[in-house]
C-alpha cells in the first residue's frame, strides 16, 4: 500500500478486517503516518521506500494524489514481481494510462476509482467501511484477465461494486459528477463569505451544498492540473443555467421555474 | 397548529413530547393528514376549519406554504382571543408582514423561521426532534414584549436557538443561504440529467450537492413567487464565479484555483 491517507489507510484497514486478511505492507511519504497506521493494525509491515513495499507483493496499490501516483508507477516498475498486479485509487485515469505506458506496465495495470471519500484527509480520517457499497470504476489499457480479475475481486471482497469503463469516458464523466460539484461548492462558499455569512448561518440544505468546499486543496491541486477538457464546458453550462434561472425569477416565470424543479425532483428520486 | 406537514407536524410532535405538554389543536387542508397526526399523538384535538383551531388558543402557528399562510392571517384574525399570539414558520417574512398589517395584527404577530427542514414533506416526514439545536429567526413588526417572549420561549423549550432580525434583512439573507443553494442544486441536477447521468453515478459529494434538488416543487412555488430581489443578483454572482473558474481551469491557472479552494476550505471550517 503506497500512501496511507484516507483512501490508502481505509483500504489497508478494510483488508486487515477480512476473515482471510492478507499481509499488507505499507509506505507513506510521512513516516509518522505509516507508524500510526501500523500501530492501529492497518499494516503487517512498514517500509522506508516505495520499491521495498512493491517487492514480493501480489497487488501493489498506489493511494497517493495523482502526480505522486504517476511518478510512483515509474518508481515501482522495476520492483514488481512477474505476476504482480498494479492498481491505484486515483480519480482521473488518462494521466495514469500515460504513466503506465511509459513504464511498460500496460499488461499488469488495472486502475480503480472508488466513488467514495470525504472532505477530511489523512490516516486520521480512514475507516474500514469506507468502501462498503461504493461504486468502483475499473479502467485498464489492455491488461491480462488475471490482473483484471484480481482487482475486481479485491473490491468485491470489500463489499464494493466494481464496473469497467474506458479511461476517456471515465474522465469526461468525472468532470461532471466530481469536479463540477466540487468547484460549485467552492464558488458558493466564497460567495457566502463575501456576503459576510458564516457556515452557522446556513440550514441543512446550505450546509450540504458547502460541505465539499471543505475538501483538501492539496488533494485537488493535481486533479485540477490534469482537469478533463469537459470541466470548463460543464462549468459554463451550469453558469448559463443559473443565469436562465435568474431571468425566470426576475420575470416571475413561475411555470418555467416549477417545471425545472419538478424535473430535477423526479430525477433525484431515480435510482 | 394550522398545517401539519413536515414543519407543523414536527412542531406538534415536539410540543406533545414536552414534560409540560400543552394542548395542541390541529387543522390541515388535508383531513386525512390531520387524522394521521391525531392518531400518532401529535394533537390533542382536530378541527375542520382554521378559525376553530384559533379560537381559545394562546398561540396560533401558521405552518403552511407562504401564500396559504398569508391568506390564513386574514382568516384567523377574527377568531384570535385578546391575549393570543400569532406566529408562523414560513421562510420569507416580507409577504407575512404585509398580510399581518392588512389584518391589523402587528401587535400580536411574531414570525418565526426555523432554519431546518428536509427535502421530504408532509406529516410522514415529521419528527419530534426536527427543531433541536436549530437556529430560528424571529421577526416582528412592533409586537408587544409578551408576544415576543412567548414565541422565543416556545423555541427555547424545544431546544432551538431564537434570534431577532429585521424582515427585510432576513429575506435578503435567505436569498443567499436558502434560495440560492436550492436553485443551484436544481440546475446541477438538470445538467447531470441532460448528460445522461443518474444519482447513483454520483459519489457522496455529488449526492450532497443534488440532495436539495429533491425538494418539493409545491413548497418552493410561492417562495419563488415572492423571491427577494437579491436572488437574481446572487444567481448571476455565482454564474460569474463559475465562468471565472472555467477560465482558470482552461488557462491552467493553478495558483488562482488553489487560492480559491484554500479560502473556501478555511471558511467552511469557521463556526
Amino acid at each position: 500500500m503506497l500512501g496511507l491517507g484516507l483512501m490508502g489507510g481505509s483500504l489497508a484497514l478494510a483488508l486487515r478486517a477480512l476473515a482471510d486478511a492478507p499481509a499488507v505492507v505499507g509506505w507513506s511519504p510521512s513516516a509518522s503516518e505509516a507508524a500510526t497506521a501500523h500501530r492501529r493494525g492497518a499494516l503487517t509491515g512498514v517500509v522506508d521506500d516505495p520499491e521495498r513495499a512493491a517487492e514480493g507483493a501480489d497487488l501493489v496499490v498506489l493511494a497517493t494524489p495523482l502526480d505522486a501516483a504517476c511518478e510512483l508507477v515509474g518508481t515501482v516498475a522495476g520492483a514488481l514481481g512477474p505476476g504482480a498486479t498494479l492498481t491505484d485509487v486515483v480519480s482521473l485515469k488518462a494521466p495514469l494510462v500515460d504513466a503506465v505506458r511509459r513504464a511498460g506496465l500496460t499488461a499488469r495495470w488495472v486502475g480503480s476509482h472508488p466513488m467514495c471519500g470525504g472532505e477530511r484527509s489523512g490516516f486520521e480520517a480512514a475507516r474500514a467501511d469506507l468502501y462498503r457499497d461504493a461504486s468502483v470504476w475499473v479502467v485498464d489499457d489492455g491488461a491480462g484477465s488475471a490482473h483484471r480479475a484480481r482487482v475486481e475481486g479485491l473490491w468485491k471482497a470489500l463489499g464494493a461494486r466494481p464496473e469497467s469503463i474506458e479511461a476517456a469516458d471515465h474522465d469526461a464523466r468525472m468532470a461532471r459528477v466530481s469536479h463540477l460539484p466540487q468547484l460549485t461548492s467552492n464558488a458558493l462558499a466564497l460567495l457566502l463569505e463575501d456576503a459576510g455569512l458564516l457556515p452557522d448561518d446556513l440550514g441543512p440544505g446550505g450546509r450540504d451544498m458547502t460541505r465539499l468546499a471543505g475538501s483538501s486543496p492539496t488533494v485537488w491541486a493535481d486533479l485540477l492540473a490534469h482537469a478533463p477538457a469537459d470541466l470548463p464546458v460543464a462549468l459554463r453550462d451550469l453558469a448559463d443555467r443559473l443565469r436562465s434561472l435568474a431571468d425566470q425569477v426576475e420575470a416571475g416565470d413561475l411555470d418555467a421555474l416549477g417545471a425545472s424543479m419538478a424535473r430535477s425532483c423526479a430525477w433525484r428520486q431515480r435510482t
